[in-house]
Parts: structure tokens; C-alpha cells; sequence
């Protein structure tokens, strides 16, 4: 499958050297979600598992903000008084996009400037990785709007970035954690300048594009499969997951490199 | 049921605006636990279930401590040479006092003067959010009175609060975690001078208190259900545990409040 | 079984006051390992359960460095092309160190100048607790030669010491981890200057083989066992575990000497 070339209709989406950018496109409001975007989120990152010309996605801000998640008219409005049978259709859709970032066999940077709240903190911390300025204000605001903190697998995911008690406080309270916090508690991998951020994502993300791609499907594969197993279970599935990597060309190709003293030139195979 | 009113016999228990503080009551030997003070709390914290007068409970320091641990004379003495049969009846019971505080429904605050050590670090630990003093010393010493580090859950917990590492050092050492370390490391969520401790936690309790109690109760099980769930099992879960709370009257109340640029005035329901 | 006198052929081991210290000795080569080396360890970690004269082992350093992996030309060379039969029985093998390491009933304490990479990085990453110089470097740089971060269990325990940002972040890009930062996300318990290291690895050693070694034990296993478990089950899992560590003579030694002002004098039983 091919998705260098795709237009999708709710976000902006560019791919260069094998690199896509994804971002919203309603920076006048802060980018937030709407069904229609998180449906076909949703549906390009399942295709991305597919996809033989992208390795890296990388999820950027626009006008100055990453997104400010469900929006107030176009989402919560609507979703007042719904059976349960649809607010349970819409939960898992949102769900289901995280489900998907996370199953999607490449790496996924988040470069968040500005507002990343809501359901726009989750799809930061659904990345892989996390690159942010100071200006970043990440909120998983969710109890503010009368709900609980468990979004799209934010209970389960946040305590394992930043630690249980730290995540609990964000989570209950619904409190802007500033840029400095999240850079402290591993939940910003880097700050960067507004001006450098989306540069230095694209340094990371070509980096791993240049890299041995399958093997770091493994990872990505692996940091998933793992999340429940017991250690030695898990340390019995990396001896299997790595023995296939061995049988890989670019594994050779990284000896030959050392060999003859040359930077490797992986090709994913 | 009603707790609002009620008179422990082991420990203090005040409760106003839906928030309970909860001290321990022996501040000239630093609060030490006694077989019946943990029954007492057990029952309580079980009870809390059911309440339907106390929202938030904040565990309080008195006189300068929080808790020296079980006490030596009361507990310790007494445990030197019994069966099996009776040890394993104490550690159960210990161990169900936190399996009751993280199944009451209700965010907990731990507020942590002076001294939280042995089973008076894990009542802090076993609380959802910690504050503490610049002096706050915290030391799980279960090693240096000849048992293990595994007491009430602290290897399960205190690796996803601090890290695996640091825990595994505090647990096998039994030394002191300061409070800048604490508060580095996450264990804290914020230290305050003892003069403002209690303010402060009073304000977040108060906060929590005023916000969607109903979600916050969903949160705090979610929190506890999904420790061992699969990563894709737990997004499934808040869908489900989301979409429940999409039909509380809270919900609808924050988004009215919102259309007419008003906070929100919820009622837990 | 006696483990103090033995002479191990591919790395040094001496053993004094039950405190071990074991080194790989090609320090002109920044101590590499070979499927030699591997496989001898592996098995005295796995006879260590049995060693009634090892309480504590430390994994030191050799010439300034600790271990810069799998070596290229005895390791990497050899497995390329290799059918997947032999490539799974060397990836099993590696993982078996790691499992017999945290299998070994023992305390492992990490030493760490200098290079510590690829398998080093996992040998470190292994241990109980890390002890590091601030010229240390770790990398999981598997990625690097064209592998997945997966290796020897990397994905499923780094994210529980540092972080699961943190820890995609070294696993997708192989990039030295300096040890300011790991000291500051956990990895480091602490650094120490180089001519300082191992005595304080000693310290703590020393301190550790003087404690309730058979509750240390206690406390290893459980690490191990709640690493997957739920939560509610693992505060009953030590309820059984403690209840094992007060029935040992450590646990009364320690209330006698409490009770004549004393400092205990443990006995391991």
C-alpha cells in the first residue's frame, strides 16, 4: 500500500524521504478533533501497518498549537444525552485511534507547541516519542468536563511515562503540566525553541527512517507485546523477536559496515 | 451510608465539606500503628465504599509525624514466635487495609510531616496523591528489622510510583528517602513547608471534592484495574468505563456551564 | 554449594566475606563478551541459588570500562547467516544470563565506569541496583547494528527504571544515555567519581551481605513475581511472603536487639 500521496480530508498530511507529517488543520481554534478526524486518523494508521513508503509519522502543531482535543460543539455537544449503544460507539472510536498509533508498526513523534489537551494530551502520549517547546501546555483535562481521567488509555499509559503518583494528580485534577514538569518526569523526551521544534523532530524522525526499519517495527511491536508479560515470558519473547532480526539483510549489512569501516546503509529488509 | 458523624475508637477522623482527615493519635511516640488501629482503618476505608456524606479522605500528620510504623512493643513483641497460622492472619490484615484504601472509590491524600516509616511509609505510598515537608523522612526499613522488602504491596507499588530501580534500593537498603528526593523522584507530588501542609492538602481536597466525584471514583478504579491489564485491553476498558460517565448529569452540567461561560457546579451524580 | 573458591575461566570472581566480585578481563578491549563468557556466567548465576557462602554479587568494571557487548568479531561475525535454529539458540542463551541473574536469589549490584553498551548496557540494566562514574556510558545500540531494542528483555524493563519515553527513545535510536541523565531518570541509583566507585559499591555490598540475607531473597523473588501481577493479588503475595521472613531468627534477632538498644546481628536464617 502507497500513502505517500494520499489527501486526506480532515488534516494535513505530507511525506518526504519516507517521513509523513501529520497535523490538524483548524489552528484558528487550536486544532480540535471532530468525529470525521478522529475517524480517519483511525483508519490511516491502520493503513499505515500496510504501508511500503512511510516509516515515521510524525504528529506536529500548527499556528502554534498540537490540539486542543474533542471539540466543545462539534463533539461534547452532541454527545449529551446519546444511548449508551453510541456514546459507547464514540469511546471506542477515540480508543480505537490510540489502539491504532500504537499498532501501526513505526515509530510516531509527537512535536506539541502550544495547547495539547484533552484528547490532543492523549494522542502526545499515544506517540512513541515526545518533543515539545516551552511553551507546551499538556492538560489531560478530561475531569474538568465532568468525566473521569480513564481516556483512550490514559490510565494505563500515563503512569508508565511519568510514574503512578504523578500521573494521578494529572489525572484526577485535570491540571496544566507545564513544559519544564513533563521535560522533568520523562513525559517530553527534549524542549526545543518553537522555532527548532519541528526541525529537530525531523532530525529524530530521519534518523529512524535511515535506520533498520523492520527491526524498529520489532521494537515498536515488542514495547507493546510486553506491556503485561511477565519478565521472563517477555525476555523468551525478545530471544525469538531479536533471532528474527538476525536473519535480517540489514543486521549483515551493519557487520559489513563495521568491517570495512563505513557508516552502514540499512534498507529495511 | 453516613461516616460524617462517626467517632473512631483508635485514630481521629474529622470530617467537613465532604472531605474526612484522618490522623493517627499517639504523637508523643510518632503515631505508631497498633493491631487494632489497622483493623479500625480496614473497616473504615471499607466502609468508604458505601458513604455517601465523604468524597475525598486526607491522611494528616499530628504533632509533627504522620506514622513511625507498627510499633514495636505492640506489634512486633507480640508477632516474635507465633504460628503460621497467626502471622499470616496479621500480614493479611495489614495488607487489606491498603487493598481497602485503593478500593474505597474515594481519591485519598496522603499529608506527610516528620516521620512516614515501615508500614507508616506505605499508608503514604498506598495513598493516590502525597504531599510533604522539606523535613518529611520516608523509609521503607522493613529490611532492618530482619524481614523483607515486600510489605503491604510495596514491591508492586513502589516500582510504579519511583521507578524499579530506585525502589529496588530503597526496599533492599531500608534507608531514608529525603524529601528532595522524594519529591525528584515523584513519590511526592509537591512538598510545602509544615506550616502550609495542610492548607494545601485541604485545597486539592476540596478541589477534588467540588469536581465529578462519580468520575473521580472511576478513575480511582481504573487506576487499580488496569496495573496488570494489556495495553489494548485497558483502551477497551475506558471505553466502556468512559462511555458510562458520558451518561452522568455531570457531563451534561459541565457543557451547560460551558455554553453559558460559567464553571461548572457538579454534584456527583 | 560452595561457590567462593571457585576459578571461572572467562572472567575474574573473588569472593570476600560473601560479597563477590565479578569482572570480564579483556579490558584492552573494553571487555567484550563471547558466547564463552555468556555461558559461563549464565551458570554460576543459576549455581549461586544453591551457594550458601555468596550473599551479594558485584558486576565491576575491568581497566575503566565495564562491557562494550557482544563482541564483533567473535559474536556478530559468526551469527550472520547463521539458520535460525542456532540464531534462537544464541538469543536464548543471552536471555538466559538475564533470567538467571534475576533468578539468582541474590543481590546484584551494577558498577559501572566507562563503556557500558549493547549487552553491557543490559548486564547493568539487569542488576538490583546501579552504581555509575560520570564518565559512564550506556547505550542500547542495537538499532544501531541493525537490530531491534529488544534484546535480553531490554523492552520490558528499561520502561519500569527509566520510563517508557525514555526508554523508546534509547531503545529506537541506540544514542548513549550520558550519566547525568541517568542518574536523574533513575538508572543510576548514583555516581560516584571513578576512584571512589567500587569502595562504594562495596559499602552497599557489604551492607546488604550484613543484612537479613534470607529476606533479601524474599524480596528478590517478589520483585520478580508481582513484575506481571495484579495488584490486589501481589498485596496477597506478600502477606505470604512476610508472614515466610517472621518466622526466620533474623526477624527475632532484630527485636532483641532493638529491645537491649543494640544493633542487630543478623544471621541469614
Amino acid at each position: 500500500m502507497k500513502l505517500a500521496d494520499i489527501s486526506p480530508v480532515h488534516f494535513l498530511w505530507e511525506v518526504s524521504d519516507r517521513v509523513a507529517v501529520l497535523r490538524l488543520n483548524r489552528p484558528e481554534r487550536k486544532n480540535p478533533l471532530t468525529f470525521e478526524s478522529y475517524a480517519e486518523m483511525r483508519d490511516l494508521f491502520r493503513d499505515l501497518v500496510y504501508a511500503d513508503d512511510v516509516d515515521v509519522v510524525v504528529l506536529a502543531s500548527n499556528g502554534g498549537n498540537f490540539c486542543s482535543g474533542g471539540d466543545v460543539h462539534d463533539i461534547i455537544g452532541p454527545l449529551i444525552g446519546l444511548p449508551m449503544k453510541d456514546l459507547l460507539a464514540f469511546t471506542r472510536m477515540t480508543g480505537d485511534l490510540v489502539k491504532a498509533m500504537i499498532s501501526c508498526g513505526k515509530p510516531v513523534i509527537a512535536a506539541v507547541d502550544g495547547v495539547a489537551v484533552g484528547a490532543g494530551a492523549i494522542l502526545a502520549m499515544a506517540a512513541d516519542m515526545r518533543l515539545a517547546t516551552p511553551e507546551a501546555k499538556c492538560a489531560f483535562l478530561f475531569t474538568r468536563v465532568g468525566l473521569a481521567g480513564c481516556d483512550m488509555g490514559a490510565c494505563a499509559m500515563l503512569p508508565r511515562i511519568i510514574g503512578q503518583g504523578r500521573a494521578a494528580e494529572l489525572l484526577y485534577t485535570g491540571r496544566v503540566m507545564t513544559a519544564a514538569e513533563g521535560e522533568r518526569w520523562g513525559f517530553w523526551n527534549a524542549l526545543h525553541d518553537s522555532a527548532d521544534l519541528e526541525a529537530e523532530a525531523m532530525v529524530l524522525a530521519r534518523r529512524l527512517a535511515a535506520g533498520p526499519t523492520f527491526a524498529h517495527g520489532v521494537t515498536k511491536t515488542q514495547l507493546l507485546q510486553e506491556w503485561d508479560m511477565g519478565l521472563l515470558a517477555a525476555i523468551e519473547a525478545e530471544a525469538q523477536a531479536q533471532a528474527i532480526c538476525m536473519q535480517t539483510k540489514d543486521f549483515e549489512r551493519a557487520y559489513r559496515a563495521f568491517v570495512a569501516k563505513e557508516k552502514p546503509v540499512f534498507a529495511g529488509d
